[in-house]
């Protein structure tokens, strides 16, 4: 790959701490500038606070605001994999995109709309959620330019249930749409940390047909993080890689602040150390989504979330 | 009026708290019978769960079961009023009304049906929210049985706009819309309670000619509770009064659990106070709403919406 | 009266705020000495942790170790009534009674047995619960230095019941034990800001046969702090009065770590107005009850006890 | 065993979570039918709302009805063990046993009479505490039927203890009293998850002699959950189990709600994967206690403690 | 007083409700446009996010941040006082005075610097502390513009202390330094909402002789917010006045999430009613401090914090 | 070792909980004796309330007394290392060293000057912070008796930054600090747990120069407790060593209640594991540090560092 920097200023990065206090100034992800404050963008990080599609516990509409703030600490430099994130890519916090709380086909266009006009300035966009129904048009937009991706998908749940209540569009349906719409690489998809009980016998078979692998959180147990990146490799090998991660993949010790939480799930290590892995796949999206800010505690939730965007854009830097 | 219950079995009250223990046993509203417990019913509480309406802080629909949860300190005597309001008229929880939690408009259809299926077996209604969208269904059901009502709307917010990201049915706007389809009398409405920031000065304007008369909050230092219910009474006179409790009436410090407090609101007993006058009008139904139970702390706000509904029903008692 | 300093050494007061900050040390309360490190003792604010006698949320026995952290901030001037109540009277804290939590019966004996041995060292007792249920032992301790006082009550509830699953002694009926056992005289007692449902008619005819009047929480409305305290040195005159404040008697907004909240109670700034009367009366013990940490938020209610305990404190300064 | 189904119609489930959103209707345990809807009862929840035998932190009294809540996001296919746990067994919540809050043995007395009853119209039931002290009269009904059982006891703590303030029957002691009556197979008991200080040496080799060996907290790191599977296999073998759970066993991070917690317990991911082993066990009675909702944060207890439950009722279920 | 949006745009206002969520998008106070993005400004809000001079509860740093977040409901018309305040003055958000938390007198120079900088951009600045260590600096800034000005200062405490720990620079003394430097006008300042203990009876002499009257708590209950209204103006007449809320004014009820709480405090109703009255006032500037969000809960002392502003930007807008 | 307790009386342990219930009585660490309370001393704990030294959330000035409060639950006897930590060596609890909130270098040579003091009577102090800058007086305090120790730091951070703000003395600084005053021997010095971003690459190669070794938190995945436990063995051999906790060396599951968390953290399992292998090095001295309650959610924080302080103490003990 060249040097995306080639011809261009350094990089703008985060706010310096050692001169503004971390808790001093506005809140974008890891300080890092606005949009509006440079000319090129690699990576953009944008909010897309909508709840509309949530079958329990609503108010991650609040997700991208909590997420934020809850990243005030972070710094430069990630030892964990050698990387200076900020440093060698321009990364930039793209404000949210506004939609429609009240109609959910009208937000899940405004989010196709909004994902297609931010790809048009930044390489790769990564997005906070707001609740999973937003990964359907996110994949809409990253496949306009990549065609069918592999989806990587770590959450509690499947999310490829068909309807609830009659409606097509929710927060349990995105990657079943998707499979159908064509979006995603059947060959080439799977998810990582389910578990808690099902519908049926027949949720797991559909979901084989739509295209994914299950890397149940009981795994972790027997093969580790190590296992775990094997299996994921396996996968999606060469494929463009879109990353979905439901916070509620975590445990609800390490993340209260969700809407459908379900025990025995995946430590913040854990989950870490096999993100770390993602730099040697072709990712070329990403969402964290499910935080729900009223049910955290101290940014516990927040702050795992943040550290979660922050390997995946130590992932999507040059090396 | 006829004694509603001669030729009845005595009302079925509340499970005895001092035999079973107030912590022990589901959680009915005030731990009166279901409503399939008792053949006949005079007073029915219902639940709507439903928050798909609201513009900021989501989570009314757990306000059923919280308040539920909240009730079970409450006894059968009301000394305030000297009524015991589950002796006289049979009071019984009817459940939740069960409604699309995805698609805003099937949700007022199907509240408006179960509204009016529950009318056929009981005298009078009272709602737990849900989000204050549900006040237009309710109200649809009881004019379809009195005519146009007068309305008292207790809340710091008007409920009178008109659209929101071009939604006509939200928690913004329940009663223009009750007032464009003739639901309500438009000589006899006025809110309580009302204060914070508007959208412009033609908010007023329009509330005026949709039929509403306004008592704000600071009014009541004025005039003090008895004043506001003399206000009350001039304006409803003999009507039938639909009575509507936002619990953001009151001030956060009292309602921290609800979706878009105001500061300067009432405190719970001049509320109470208020209510206590009601049993001198017409009362044909009554819902109290917006109790967000993940914003609320030790039960704080779900005790106010709870002790609200306990004056309702002393107001409804026959005497 | 002689001045009760004469011969002794200035009493010694709080740990000097300006000296060691007011978070260091430990919480005895308002920082002041322990017992055992004074010679002579005027006051003793003493801690009863028992909460077996709950019927509702339990966790009153964390309420003295609450009450204490949160009384770090009281300073020794009280501008209110101008008084400097460590400085003209020895105070102390004296620990707590340690009583057995499995057993209601020994426990109301041991904390009798721990207030006689105080008052033997100390010319009056101010107690820190715990549930209401140690009022009785309490009253048992003054009354055999005092002969049946006058009980001057705050609480939302009578606790004036007779038994609650067959138990005579919980925390709702130490006040008709108490007056069975001719421990008050019935002609001085009344209770301050009772509101919420009762069992039923017969409650308040039998509490007025135990000798009680009510000056019910809406009354303050009318009449005022000063119309109660007017009501209040009407009904107890030159008797020796023991003041009993249940902290539910604030509305759970000012007081929401408590057992049984009731909505449409005093605000912190009615009863402090209230207790500052007390200088005038001839107090001869008070409690503080009902404060149950696990519900508080912030100390909020633990600060306001710990500000009732100080007027206390400073009602019974020499003046 | 003979299919407990034939010649009965299909259970009935949980209510349709498609239909009625997970949010609304009443609580019951994993939203399945009351006990009086059914005819046939297979195993039955039962809460049993008691704490008086806490020597910590109270609060345990509300364990059932947070549980409950906790328990609505359950469906009805469980594939960790490919079982469908409502399919082939009837499972019923059967309400709360009500007994007296302030009198220890009158309350064992009543769990045990009320457990009798049960199990005369159901082959199990699962008891949702509660404090440890109530799993002495559940002992006792098991026993009744089945003789000494085996007793595999997950808790941070022996509760082998003798006597607490004189008191012999607390939640610290009700496997020593189990095993001085005879309830218990002293050949065929284990602790699991223990750790923590303990009081003295003696703990050890009194539990010892009481029939329990001990598989520490700390046991997990070097035989992990298959391990400590084999370790409960050896010691109990063909007997018939009774299983009970103080979700103290958990670490205070998957378990705040609870009374008496101890840092360095299990993950819930490891909990529910040594349960899971529990359907080749001979399991005749099950408890889950402990759970104190006012320490706990966003239900993370409480769901924690409904897929412990839901885990049993797996084991239980036919295959 | 000429026009001050003559020959100027009309200013800009907030980011439209209707069209972009309330809870989306930056937090800017009450999303109105940052200060880098108008031309004009006639009032700033900044925020100083500084907590070293604190006494007892630090983390008033992050008050910035959570006024802010919390002031996101407010709309554009007042109709309390009649005004559109972001309609005829361009009020904007000038973000942070970001200054070094380690040294408190190097913080308030950097203090001092950035106000003194921001007042030749705008007409008036409103501050959001940060604790209260910060009036001094600001007043030293608005009195190099005004000469000395009276102080009108709203709090539970004097914070006219002289040092603390040797320190001459704490959240307790801003207003002695600030008189002893001629900053105040001695003939026109005073306190309202004073309560609770002092450390002695000089306090209130030294008080008075700094040029400080006091309104105490109580007071509001004999002469209601009309008559403190009349004091004040009373008081200050045609001085300038500057304006400091120190939010622990409020009862800890209204207020929980502050540093050092007082029991007995204001309602928020009380204090925005006295506030209304400022527009008639000449007010030269404002503060609002000591929020301290980690004991705040749901936003309820944010929101009270952000109505007050409110109320001061009502007042400073032209009529 | 000669016996220490040769020709003295036995230690007086804590309070016995048979007797006085655990929620019962003043919360001195883990309920032991005063310091003033016993002649000989062998192991001091004692607080210092202080935490001007934070760059994020403060707090941690309330940490001694929030870590005693949650450790009223420890007992005598440590069966995991088969020690009674209390009976062999005379442990108190010497109250707290009351420092200058508003002075780093004050505090700094207060802390030092109180270490001194107390290493005077006590063979060796153990300390719960506070905000990390305390460990700079304590290692001063320390190497004076000892010479340079081995630091074996438990942290999430590296806490050998520079300066920040300019400031020398700060909760990031103290190791390079101690370092270069020579208090530490740099040939045996390691960081335990470390994780999340740093500044830049040259923190590290800092950090190796200053004289420690990296154990990241992510290798515990690797060599596990036991392996970690080698790697500390073959850094400090025999050296004297001092132990440097920092709660947050905890995952924020296990630690929300502290200043700075980061996700991907051990488990309090891990932690403890650990810590039992410290009786086996020369352990001259050690600190708890950085739990700020304002965080922490039923006491998880809290337990987790008394569990830690009690780990240490039983390393102390004579075996």
């Amino acid at each position: 790959m060249p040097d995306p920097l080639r011809d261009r200023p350094a990089p703008r990065g985060p706010v310096d701490g050692t001169r503004v206090p971390r808790f001093a100034g506005p809140a974008t992800f890891a300080r890092l500038p606005r949009i509006d404050e440079v000319s090129d963008v690699d990576v953009a990080v944008v909010g897309v606070p909508f709840d509309a599609g949530v079958s329990y516990r609503p108010g991650a509409r609040f997700g991208p605001a909590h997420v934020r703030e809850s990243s005030r600490l972070l710094r430069p430099y990630n030892p964990a994999v050698d990387v200076e994130p900020f440093a060698r890519q321009q990364v930039v916090d793209a404000g949210d995109i506004a939609v429609n709380p009240f109609d959910i086909e009208a937000a899940i266009a405004g989010v196709e709309a909004g994902a297609r006009a931010l790809l048009e300035r930044s390489r790769r966009v990564v997005t906070i959620g707001g609740d999973h129904t937003i990964a359907l048009p996110l994949l809409r937009a990253v496949a306009a330019d990549h065609g069918p991706v592999a989806v990587v998908h770590f959450d509690a749940h499947l999310d490829t249930w068909d309807t609830y209540f009659g409606a097509p569009y929710t927060h349990g349906t995105p990657f079943r749409r998707a499979s159908e719409e064509g979006l995603v690489d059947r060959s080439g998809c799977l998810h990582v940390g389910t578990r808690g009980p099902l519908y049926s016998t027949q949720d797991l078979v559909q979901d084989t047909e739509l295209g994914f692998q299950v890397v149940g959180s009981t795994e972790m147990d027997d093969i580790g993080a190590r296992g775990v990146v094997e299996r994921i490799r396996e996968r999606v090998q060469e494929r463009p890689v879109y990353l979905s991660v439901d916070i509620d993949v975590l445990d609800p010790a390490f993340a209260p602040g969700t809407g459908t939480p379900e025990a025995g799930g995946l430590t913040s290590r854990e989950l870490l150390a096999v993100l770390r892995s993602f730099s040697e796949l072709h990712l070329v999206g990403a969402d964290v989504v499910e935080v729900a800010p009223a049910y955290d505690h101290a940014e516990v939730t927040g702050i795992a979330a943040s550290h979660v965007i922050y390997e995946i854009l130590s992932a999507l830097a040059p090396r």
